[in-house]
């Protein structure tokens, strides 16, 4: 009987209840607000973007009841979950309340993944937490916004050193979408802020910080994109292109742009095969972009699907994504690990290192 | 001897003169304006952008010279040119005014194109000449504001009938980029707005065409995407979920959002040959997301490069991206033409496609 491989899913949330409690005592978004419920009785519902084109999205206790989430894992064959908590965080707050609160929510995850053996004691953290000793802290997740400015910030320089000297994963995640003034007047629900705002400000981030040079003062630096990075391995020759056609900004780089996307993790969450092996080709090309003045040329044949497979890992985006009705699994895990499957070019050895063994390798899980 | 293979550049624009005296003549942005330049002297300079980080960007003669276009073809071996007018366009002016400045231009382009055999008589023209008669007229450039409330304004629904019946092919090319505050402070030149705004508005702007049943209405529609379609086709796997996770979206319309991807034209400006190869994949798949609840198994084995490469076209940017010294040849169009002959799984008779047959099919150029 073949060994059973391991499915990790690295990209999964939680709303502790002493956040989610903040959240239900604010008057302004973000917050949780109850009102009438469409089967009657009233629902909760999250509201974190400013002018929503419907008031947030249902909340309930698969956000923060542990046994949900053990539920879900079971369902899905998940063995280990790597638990972050999500956006908005606390960047409403004032900073020393927020620094308070980091440091009581940190040791509520702590025990949230501590006390069960079966969430194998693993979770990702967020800045505020970073400089925490703590048996379960593997990495950090990250906004986009920083400090205020975003994360070309000057200001973070002793972040990126501290996280690189202490070998933390940085899980770098959308925050509040862009502003959504571009996605129209016309009712679509929430599918233009999740779909396309949330991996647009991915990508600007991720590309705000290759361009202020932080990969080429901490190479080290290990940082894994939200949603396979969203667009940003699609403009990535482009963004090469306009870095050449600016000898300003190109000479405060080592590398071609594309080079640092080899250095980069990215989730398989892309609901797409032809999506994931595409990003694996993206970083499998990364090494014949080491110079400034590479060309497509120097790339030729160095794209091995195998090699790009190394940096790609399996998450489902729980709570996020619920199935409609009452199924046996979600549509949208559904959806992530058949797209890991359909991809043309991977062994089923490398298949298993995206569904698991890269998350081990990267977060230094003992199973 | 074997026969020279036609090369047919699809994006490449022109700011003809009437049109150049007009943005010289304005006070507010967008305009021309002269400032003192870089090798004494004066230099004009192209302002697209409010509160551009540089002041625009140098325009001359290869803006409007006929002579220049004819000597970059005859430089990169360029048979055929589909010209277009480029942004910002006339939607800065009162509706009345830009009708006539419109008609002006038509005549203007119409004159440019005939004149010279070189040019082969073929032009894109932009919304306001649609229905002129016009030998050089195979289509229209349209940018992503509509008449000011974006692509999906059921005010537009006619201009979409009479595109349609008229089988012209519609450029959609990017306006002014997305909002630029996302982009930080700091100083990246136009790195920003130019490799990941305009894209970004282009996905933004197809998308909303496709969520607004455009494409279900009138299925004989072609619309050809600046930029290889920018974003959207590492997103449309995600938005595909996105739109299946929200009934109501959902209900409007006939087929997977990746189904729309493969009736879409896509021009080759990307810079990259895995780029390249993947919009071909993400066209070749879409049959296979004919149905509303496909998944990623009914698409499984129908990805077909060469199918996907019949819907994309070689295209320049000129002028923009010129080069940055006296060299033969401009960096940026190498760029595109290395990246066609680049992608794995495309024949020779592929490559030839995008560079030239596929224009001729879709333009209906005679050569």
């Amino acid at each position: 009987m073949a060994t059973k491989k391991l499915l990790v899913d690295i990209h999964t949330h939680v709303y502790l209840p002493r956040y989610a409690n903040v959240l239900r005592s604010r008057s302004a978004v973000p917050r949780i607000v109850e009102r009438a419920g469409p089967q009657g009785g009233t629902e909760e519902r999250l509201v974190i973007l400013e002018n929503e084109p419907i008031s947030g999205r249902p909340i309930g206790p698969q956000y923060w009841d542990r046994s949900q989430k053990l539920s879900f894992m079971d369902k899905h064959g998940i063995d280990l979950s790597v638990v972050s908590s999500a956006n908005p965080w606390l960047d409403f707050m004032p900073p020393a309340e927020a620094t308070t609160l980091a440091s009581e929510l940190n040791d509520d995850l702590e025990a949230y993944c501590s006390s069960s053996p079966a969430v194998a004691g693993t979770s990702l953290r967020r800045l505020y937490g970073f400089d925490h000793e703590a048996a379960a802290l593997k990495g950090i997740i990250m906004g986009t916004r920083g400090i205020g400015r975003g994360l070309d910030d000057e200001q973070l320089e002793p972040v990126w050193r501290a996280l690189a000297d202490a070998g933390l994963i940085v899980f770098l995640h959308p925050h509040y979408g862009v502003d959504g003034k571009a996605f129209g007047e016309k009712d679509n629900g929430h599918v233009l802020p999740l779909a396309l705002g949330f991996p647009f400000e991915t990508t600007i981030a991720t590309t705000r910080l290759i361009l202020s040079g932080v990969f080429d003062r901490y190479p080290t630096l290990r940082l894994l994109l939200a949603h396979s990075g969203g667009a940003l391995t699609q403009l990535s020759s482009r963004l090469a292109s306009c870095i050449t056609h600016d000898p300003v900004v190109a000479s405060r780089l080592q590398h071609d742009a594309r080079f640092y996307l080899g250095q980069l993790y990215y989730d398989a969450v892309a609901y797409g095969s032809e999506e994931l092996g595409f990003v694996s080709d993206v970083i499998s090309r990364a090494d014949g972009y080491a110079s400034l003045r590479a060309s497509a040329k120097d790339s030729a044949g160095k794209v091995d699907r195998t090699r790009g497979s190394k940096r790609m890992l399996f998450g489902t985006d729980h709570p996020f994504f619920p199935p409609l009705s009452e199924t046996e699994k979600w549509k949208s895990v559904i959806e992530n690990l058949e797209a890991i499957e359909g991809v043309q070019g991977w062994s089923e050895e490398d298949r298993n290192g995206v569904r698991g063994s890269n998350a081990l390798e990267l977060f230094g899980l003992q199973v």
